[in-house]
């Protein structure tokens, strides 16, 4: 099927996303990480543009993802619930719902534009047969579509499977080993070579390509190939950190040797580290808080663009970006318009790439359907403030460990919509020093802030929340290809409930 | 006096520290700062040497200065005070005393071994005349003896002379401007003119030469000069980084443009970002508290070492380095003995610089003269723990804002000797896991820390404290060359009393 003549003839450059999972802004050694654990990333700044102000669409898996693929935030995709207010949601095995056939996905649009579209690693988007990611604009899959959580018994709970394309290859922790003792998996390796052969098939392909990798060893349970197991200063974090920064070396390397650089890929983190792993997980660096909160120890992640001959290397572009500025980017950059029936959050970054120009965005950092602040210019507006549930903090959950900012750092969900807590992120990105109330620079970024919140809520049309119901029969019992494997389990009697978010 | 034979057998190196102060180790752009101010230190980095484990010899200016240039520990050298227990001391002008002539400073190594010295900025060694620097070793001097506060009345407390060589210029606020309300100063282009002055009377020399370049512009009240003032996204210090950057990029170009690259480079800051100034100072990233806490925020400092064809460009070493090392390192290149009726509390980083070989070695964190915490490899025990007096936080000032870690960060003065919190900096260099005093690990590592404590202690010979007394009348009345300049002013009568010393 290759077609070298409309090959030369179509410039529209390929893109890959590679999307970290619960890694911290401050895992990077160019973003201050002391034990330089990411040789390749690094190098991928040098090469690439940097952006210290980029944030996720949420500060969980699920919705993050959601938002990015559709590039709407998942107040308005439905990957958020109405069960506990203000908290967060996302697609354990148990969930029923997933996401919406109403939403247009990113490769969709990009399979529409001719593009050739493949997802390696984890997607967690739902995983019931009517969610699976070749239903939504994928061509190929290899990966799992939930945590690598377990192991479990195949009684109570199956293991998590991985999918090669529509049917199972096994499971977790029975086909696909990690070893919780020694942290030893060789599963993102796996995932390297997948993305490696992939962009192989592709060299003499006519048409260009999208490759979702979403390797997830920097998620809880951590975990690392024997090669790298012990050889960072961080215990298996650390580990798992050298060997995804080793498979991005890899990745470029192979578009490099393949003379594939008319590539834009970024490299992001679906949300920032998970403090609640004490010590074991990732770093937000300066950034207070981790995953779960509005902080930006939540929403700001370590992000860089690489494109040889289009971004200038070297650039770091204080432009403030979000993930759904990659569906908006890649839809325009393939020659798709965005579709203008719905709200879009996502602008597009193309001419930031290219000449580095500034577009003034705001952000809205949600937590469930609730919003709890708001960037606008370069201050950020709190008016909910909430960090861990008391009876979580009493369960030794905490996702904000030694952190405690008066009037910023409750448990409680607090509303201060009345007046908000603000704070300059350009001199204070970790949130310490509140602006005083009594200040015309206090008066004049609240009242900004409360117009472009007042916009936000009238244009409001909120998803159908997609994470409401629960239901131990719909786990993954028996996905398409167990037969196969002889490895379909039996499901329990169907039994919905509501599901409950702690978050 | 140019011997062009003499410099050509002459293959030792120059040296040039460019000591900041008050700048945390979040500060540069290559150790994640997200506003990127530092060009050409991030530049630098990639030129030489990254010690992203390189800490001071104390948290606070006086002190930390004089273990620099001792090679030895303030308890050994005496820049310490006995008045409040285990607080900080240092040469506020009521000083009495400074630094002692008994004591062997590394420009007095230099200048035995032959090499031409100068001192361009803060001295902070001592202000009456038994403590000039050029009693103590250096050639020249251009700047001042203390912090740049005021302005003053010129009645109850005088303005901070700055000399030139043995003779007043002027004072600060009179002849040399720091506008305090717009923060406008040429102050730190003065002293970048003069480093680059130095250099260019060296081009030709026959003897190699010392540079100590101590501005002070991110110490406060910040300055920058017009060209700088409002450039940067961070309010005044931000602007004062930029200049601090710029005057680093011109003193780096002119040893190049000079053929002087045979010039070993350390760039560091005498402490950690000062959190008292709340939003308005530095930052110091990922670590815990700041100035004056002997957490990691207070000692540790962004440091990096060029050597041009000596030091691998672009490393980042693990080499857990002191400020102290610098006298040992410089006297050894520059041939001489280091002092052996005394200890000496440096290591030689010559290897380290050229192959990268790592030597193991403890650091000790004083505050004052009390032992509060040892680095023993890569954990870290606190025998003491302290953090702003109670009185002084009723006063609005905190040097761990927003950080609170049960049984670390105490306002009291806590004695933990006997159940240490011991914390592994590798994974955790912000201090805020602490290990489990059950584990194996944590007996490990006390027991480990408990011999080298001992050695430690058992060495001691603690120097004579010269930072107990005060007095008004010493004060900056009338410096050497008042006269000439009409400037003197009249001294009340001498009535010495013991400072106290509120944190
Ligand atoms: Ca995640
Ligand atoms: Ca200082």
């Amino acid at each position: 099927s290759a077609d070298p003549a409309k090959r030369l003839s179509d410039e529209r450059p390929n893109f890959i996303i590679m999307l970290m999972d619960d890694m911290g802004y401050g895992d990077l050694g160019v973003m201050g990480e002391p034990n330089r654990e990411t040789p390749n990333l690094d190098q991928m700044a040098r090469d690439g543009v940097l952006y210290p102000e980029f944030y996720t669409g949420a500060a969980i898996c699920s919705p993050s993802r959601a938002a990015m693929l559709t590039g709407r935030l998942p107040v308005r995709n439905g990957f958020y619930s109405t069960n506990n207010f203000g908290h967060n949601a996302y697609t354990p095995q148990e969930i029923v719902g997933g996401i919406s056939d109403d939403e247009i996905l990113l490769p969709e649009l990009l399979k529409k534009a001719g593009y050739t579209t493949a997802l390696v690693g984890k997607w967690h988007l739902g995983h019931r047969p009517q969610y699976h990611p070749m239903d939504h604009g994928f061509d190929t899959w290899f990966g799992a579509p939930n945590c690598h959580f377990g192991p479990y018994d195949d009684k109570e709970t199956p293991n998590i499977p991985v999918y090669r394309d529509r049917n199972m290859m096994g499971r977790y922790f029975e086909d696909f080993q990690i070893d919780r003792k020694s942290g030893e998996s060789n599963y993102t390796r796996l995932l390297a070579d997948e993305a490696v052969s992939f962009l192989q098939s592709q060299v003499n392909a006519s048409a260009p390509f999208f490759l979702l990798w979403t390797p997830d060893a920097s998620h809880a349970p951590h975990y690392a190939s024997k090669e790298f197991l012990g050889k960072s200063r961080r215990g298996l974090y650390g580990d798992a950190m050298m060997e995804l920064d080793h498979s991005v070396g890899r990745i470029l390397n192979a578009l490099r040797d393949n003379n594939m650089t008319n590539t834009l890929v970024f490299f992001s983190s679906d949300n920032g580290a998970a403090l609640v792993d004490k010590g074991h997980g990732g770093s937000n660096g300066r950034l207070l808080c981790g995953k779960q909160t509005t902080f930006e120890g939540g929403f700001r992640v370590p992000t860089i663009a690489w494109w040889p001959g289009q971004a200038a290397p070297g650039t770091v572009s204080h432009q403030v970006g979000t993930q759904m500025d990659l569906f908006t980017t890649f839809t325009q950059l393939a020659g798709q318009p965005i579709p203008d029936d719905r709200v879009v959050d996502g602008i597009d970054l193309t001419e930031n790439l290219r000449d580095g120009s500034i577009t003034d965005r705001s952000v809205f950092f949600y937590r469930g359907d609730l919003l709890m602040a708001a960037r606008v210019g370069h201050y950020k507006s709190h008016i909910w403030t909430f960090t861990t549930p008391p009876e979580e903090l009493g369960n030794g959950t905490d996702h904000c460990p030694g952190m405690s900012i008066a009037n910023l750092t409750t448990p409680e969900q607090i509303n201060r919509t009345d007046t908000p807590v603000v704070i300059d992120l350009s001199r204070d990105p970790g949130e310490m020093y509140q602006l005083p109330t009594y200040t015309d620079e206090y008066q004049t970024e609240v009242n900004k802030m409360y117009k472009v919140i007042t916009d936000h809520v009238t244009d409001m049309v909120k998803g159908r929340p997609a994470l409401d119901w629960c239901d131990q029969a719909v786990m993954n019992w028996s996905p398409s290809g167990c037969e196969a494997l002889n490895d379909c389990l039996t499901p329990p009697k169907s039994d919905p409930y509501r599901c409950y978010w702690p978050h």
